[in-house]
């Protein structure tokens, strides 16, 4: 009945033999995940819960996006929420959800106030993250479908876990918060579109941070409510695929992560990845054809927006866009003033797009025809594993972009050689 | 779509009608919680929040159970789950919960923050639990029997609403805020049994005041998530039976809670009444005859318990108790050594327990043969109406042997004549 639980206890309680892998994209994403967080620090989101939890005062355990530190509790609510505010942060497609803004606030407030070394809190931020995929992947498809937000519900017991691992919990304490995180678990995809998708985040990060602390204190839950009849998976239109733990120990599957590199809708992404690997250039553009998956048409194909938000849902728009070099991994370039400019609105009227029922949610397909009458073609699949090298090369860039060279260059350091987590968490402020 | 939504935030953001009936039975709430909650602050599970919420520091905005204060958020977690630690406080049969212990912490820190008078948090305090009942009826038994904890799920809802017409919320932040707890809202009937079921009220009770908190400072979340395909009923098993808005702002479910007279499972209740009506005292029995509901029967018949804790699920064991004098409504009485007692075993074997399909859950029948050979039945209803002024003798006189008659002399008084939240608050910490 409780076999996943005793199963993720064992996992997260024990000793894990990581890859070197797994550890550097870890550390990318942790860059990653600063980086859009100090990006995201300003948005109205942002203020509005970080404004509420530094009026509680309190003592300053950990620092805040934006500013400012706060109790672990209130951090981890903050961190979570300011970090998902452009969600630009990273994804999982298995699990359903974004990693690293649920469980990295977590991992980074308690490593920061407990004093912890970097090395520490990289490898329980994994865990925690890998732990959320296999809950994720364990809740399955049908769980995301019926209305719940995965980086939230799965998140929590992540974060859960991940704060577990600091504070040295045994398979004990491990089961005891999975069960007591299952009480408290929540997030609807009903919020998507609204301040309330960020929130979420927050939300697993907070949820997570506070079981550990209560188990930690001797808090004796209901270890098995995660599953059984009337557990979270039962309650919350879970499937409770045992797979999910397939290889738990052995593979991790947060080695397929995907880094968001275009501040815009996910959908756009397979497309924009085609369209780097033409190099197309406005002058030469006859014409461009973009098959995609049936789903992106309700979700991203905005044909003529007029605002910057409406410019992160359209494919015309963010091709053209990057055909007219403007950069798409800024936040900044998505801009009503784009939405408006002739040339844009030129480019724009040549390129059409259509579903194509072959194409998965992650590819997509380009036919560029060039006036030279060359016609060149690319697909891209988002689950094309990327090498290491060019993964780092490319999270960095990004960052350097959102954050500076400088700052960029200086916390990836600091990842890749170790130190103190205080010293990272010195940079969330930025 | 939207329409219990709307309905709900018309209400609770509007003027009200309240009747002396629904305002006394308020005040009686209100002492019953106080009573109750000092009566848990030492139980562990208050011991481990409180510690947690002490831990952060923060500012002073509100009294905690137990002593000590703290920021709002971390008031109303620590106060929801200590005034549950015993499950003394009060019960609402259509609901399906305890509306008091979700709301009053809730709407108490504000008013006290905020230096309101009383007058106004028991309002405040009433729309909040009249809108977590009505919640609960729409959501409706399907969502209990899944396995949700309605005092936590629609309890969350009755916090938020009370704390945002302290704030002066509009309809349209009402509608706001609904729609923010619907992303948060949680608690699993899984923790039953465990520091997890207390801890679920104090999650409902923080959960709300952060929501209202929140919206208060501009927070713009999805209005409808209580409702619709991918809203909060249809995502956790939720009927939405919109016969719940019969009679909203006109009449007062709320009148019809029920207070706890005695300090066990609330399926022996209906059975120590009809004992109470019988007035048996232990020479004169021969053999006392239970019939109960057969729910109870895997509830709370522990036929010989040997611990304090089984005799508080045992027909058995506390009609013997309250028939040998001892007293029912204070839990000290329920120990290991009553159950270890020759004469309380003696009698207990002259106690059978059945079940009878023909009662309510809130009914027992209770069949004394007195050793004289006369026969004398009860059956008593914990739904049938209370006269207010019972009501009130019995409420007064179970707080005050809870806390004492002078301090709730003290407060009854307080509650009556009115005067600021902030008195009535100094009298959380005992």
């Amino acid at each position: 009945m409780t076999e996943f639980t005793a199963a993720l206890a064992t996992f997260a309680a024990g000793p894990v033999s990581t890859t070197t892998q797994a550890r550097i994209i870890t550390s990318l994403s942790v860059l990653d995940w600063i980086a859009v967080g100090r990006a995201g620090a300003a948005e109205p989101v942002s203020t509005l819960v970080r404004d509420m939890v530094l009026a509680e005062g309190g003592n300053t355990q950990a620092h805040l996006f934006g500013g400012g530190a706060a109790p672990l509790r209130g951090a981890a609510l903050v961190n979570g929420t300011v970090s998902h505010a452009l969600d630009y942060d990273d994804t999982h497609f298995a699990h359903i959800g974004h990693p690293s803004v649920a469980i990295l606030p977590a991992a980074l407030a308690v490593s920061e106030w407990d004093d912890r070394i970097l090395v520490d809190m990289l490898e329980s931020a994994l865990v925690g993250m890998e732990t959320s995929i296999r809950v994720g992947l364990w809740l399955g498809r049908g769980h995301y479908q019926a209305g719940f937000h995965q980086t939230a519900t799965a998140g929590a017991f992540g974060a859960a876990v991940s704060v577990g691992r600091l504070l040295g919990f045994d398979t004990g304490q491990m089961r005891s918060v999975l069960g007591l995180t299952a009480t408290r678990a929540a997030g609807l995809k009903a919020q998507f579109g609204t301040m309330g998708k960020p929130y979420n985040a927050g939300l697993a990060a907070s949820a997570g941070v506070e079981a550990a602390l209560l188990v930690h204190g001797g808090f004796q839950a209901n270890a098995d409510a995660l599953e059984g009849s009337s557990g979270f998976a039962a309650t919350h239109h879970g499937a409770a695929y045992q797979s999910a733990l397939d290889g738990l120990g052995d593979e991790w599957l947060f080695e397929t992560v995907s880094h968001k590199f275009h501040a815009c809708c996910h959908g756009l992404h397979a497309a924009l990845e085609a369209a780097r690997e033409l190099d197309i250039a406005e002058p030469e553009v006859a014409e461009i054809k973009i098959k995609t998956h049936p789903r992106w048409m309700s979700v991203c194909n905005q044909l003529s927006p007029t605002t910057g938000l409406g410019a992160k849902f359209s494919y015309r728009t963010v091709i053209a866009m990057q055909a007219m070099g403007y950069d798409t991994a800024v936040p900044g370039s998505y801009t009503d003033k784009v939405c408006a400019d002739p040339r844009i609105k030129s480019l724009r009227d040549r390129i059409t797009v259509e579903a194509d029922e072959s194409l998965s949610e992650t590819q997509a397909h380009l036919s560029l025809l060039r006036r030279d009458g060359i016609r060149l073609d690319a697909t891209h699949d988002l689950l094309t594993p990327m090498s290491i090298s060019d993964r780092e090369d490319r999270v960095r860039a990004k960052a350097a972009k959102l954050i500076g060279a400088d700052d960029s260059d200086a916390i990836w350091s600091m990842l890749r050689t170790g130190g103190r987590a205080l010293d990272l968490a010195n940079c969330v402020a930025g």
